[in-house]
């Protein structure tokens, strides 16, 4: 499986997303500078990968501090740490893993300086490989509801490229095939940027999974004609309703499988959940530049003239959703908000 | 308005609809096998317009043939229709067309060779001129149903570019905005060729009609978010319980509607209804090449090794359809059976 990030030869490897399909390069960033500047420019997408990037980021900063004192190592660690944060100012997982890789440095600031780079490390390490160890629990509540012989239809990309690796959706995806469930896989294309065209069909077809992509009104045809028995797609937040944001395009196919009697699953770690947040009416839904929506590798593919719009994301109502699957269990939206902590942690 | 066809100095024009928006050329046929390939390669498209350029084309053919005797005409022009025919499986206008200007050759079998090249050509200026009647006709009767005020969302290209001119989808837009009805249009983007976001676009820009183009996946988002009233689609195929096949897409977007309880409009001729046929499972779907799907521009957008589908049309039941506007009234699909001719004209 080909890794969105990694630890390699002492510098964070990113695959440029922006490349692929067509090529695949991987960017070895020797500085933090380099590590911001591929979250920035989206080599790297998907918030738990975002995350990890920004730890080893940290990681890799610390690697280079010449310090006498915990005090002088932190001191020289904060000014990575405000790079990367600057980076996806909207990121949750982003703040999340360099506020996470602070409190490691200040849990052992008892420590010498060359102890603290190997902890630092070790710390990123561990945040990557807890988040493949959650898509690796999802994926195994997910596939327990896949038949062998189903259809599968998945949106946009919550696949490895998304994670630490295995992915939430394609983690469903992944497990199910694993299990020797001869399962059928369909990708929309998913535009404005077509992640599922782009990187959902070429990190499947990296693991020899078939998967089929069709344009995303191709869906209900597809449905009609009996070829999709299960939907799977990841979220970006759900509320403490079970309401559910993700890629724009989700709750079109969230109302065509509902038509057809199909079931529709939510695939995203527990930490997706929000329960800050009674429903999805509350989920600010971000709108992108239009150039995403009119051109294409440089060409002008829609008219001039006409007004656009760009939401990037829907939100789906839990009606609509058969199941929330996570690293904890698989729960009806209705059941979400008995999992709320007394207290958040 | 522009022409998507007309005859020019002894020439089929056509305008190149691939090269739109951003290139305006016009191709002059001046042999049938050009006007042929206009059609496979999609320079022209839109049933109604399909049908007048295959008119047009064996218009063409008749000029050329030289000939003694009916016989010897008839014999030289029916490989002209056959080429034709061969062209796009699902148009039932293309069939309609090709067996109108048969008819008419027949029916015209005593006069001499020279007399009915201009019969042939009268003939193929007369469905050009009876479309844009009907399209006015549909336009009007389709324009009581439309409000001041109402956003309108329509999927592919219904319109003038794809009729002999005004449009039928995109003609009852037209009637309802020269009304005076401040109507808000929405335009799928309509992938995998784009026809809405190039075409329908460029169109009503032309024109200077407002409107909003949105990606295809975005419908349901803006059906929820109540920005949509109407929907209107074109038809290129009616089946006689009133199933409809149209582009791709359409399909989902009719089951969208349902589910907001917004009215699906199928504005076609008359002639679009096929009697012969008694549902829409009757209906063939063309399957159009791959590079379709995979490429933009020359530029490759999807992932390689993964399977594609390319369904041109998808069939949306008549249950999902709120009425059908035709050029002899607005009808609902259960009330099209009666309309049946007792002999087929």
């Amino acid at each position: 499986m080909v890794n969105a990030v990694e630890w390699k030869k002492g510098a964070v490897r990113l695959l440029d997303q922006t490349k692929l399909p067509t090529e695949v390069i991987f960017v070895d960033c020797t500085d933090v500078e380099t590590v911001a500047r591929g979250i920035k420019e989206l080599w790297v997408r998907g918030a738990p990968a975002i995350g990890i990037t920004a730890a080893y980021g940290i990681a890799l900063a610390a690697q280079k501090i010449s310090a006498q004192s915990f005090d002088d190592f932190y001191k020289q660690l904060l000014p990575s740490c405000d790079l990367l944060a600057a980076t996806r100012p909207t990121a949750v997982n982003l703040f999340w893993a360099i506020q996470r890789m602070k409190e490691t440095a200040q849990a052992h600031r008892t420590e010498s300086p060359e102890a603290l780079k190997k902890i630092m490390l070790d710390e990123a390490h561990a945040i990557l490989q807890e988040d493949i160890e959650m898509n690796r629990a999802i994926g195994k509540f997910g596939a327990a509801l896949i038949e062998a012989g189903d259809g599968v239809l998945t949106h946009c990309n919550a696949g490895a490229l998304a994670t630490g690796g295995y992915g939430t959706a394609l983690g469903v995806i992944r497990s199910a095939w694993e299990a020797n469930k001869k399962i059928a896989v369909y990708a929309d294309e998913t535009r404005p940027v077509l992640q599922g065209a782009r990187l959902t069909a070429w990190e499947l077809v990296q693991d020899s999974i078939p998967v089929t992509v069709i344009t995303d009104n191709m869906a209900g045809f597809f449905m009609r004609r009996g070829k999709i028995q299960r939907c799977v797609v990841g979220a970006d937040r759900i509320a403490a309703n079970g309401d559910t944001a993700n890629k724009i395009g989700t709750y079109s196919v969230a109302v065509l499988a509902k038509e057809h009697g199909i079931p529709f699953y939510v695939a995203a770690p527990y930490s997706t959940i929000d329960f800050s947040i009674s429903s999805g009416d509350e989920i600010p839904i971000e709108e992108r530049n239009q150039a995403e929506l009119t051109h294409i590798a440089g060409n002008q593919i829609w008219a001039t003239g006409a007004t656009t719009a760009n939401p990037a994301f829907d939100v789906t109502p839990a009606k609509y959703i058969t199941a929330i699957i996570t690293d904890k269990g698989v729960f009806k939206p209705e059941e979400i908000v008995r999992l709320k902590p007394s207290k958040r942690g």
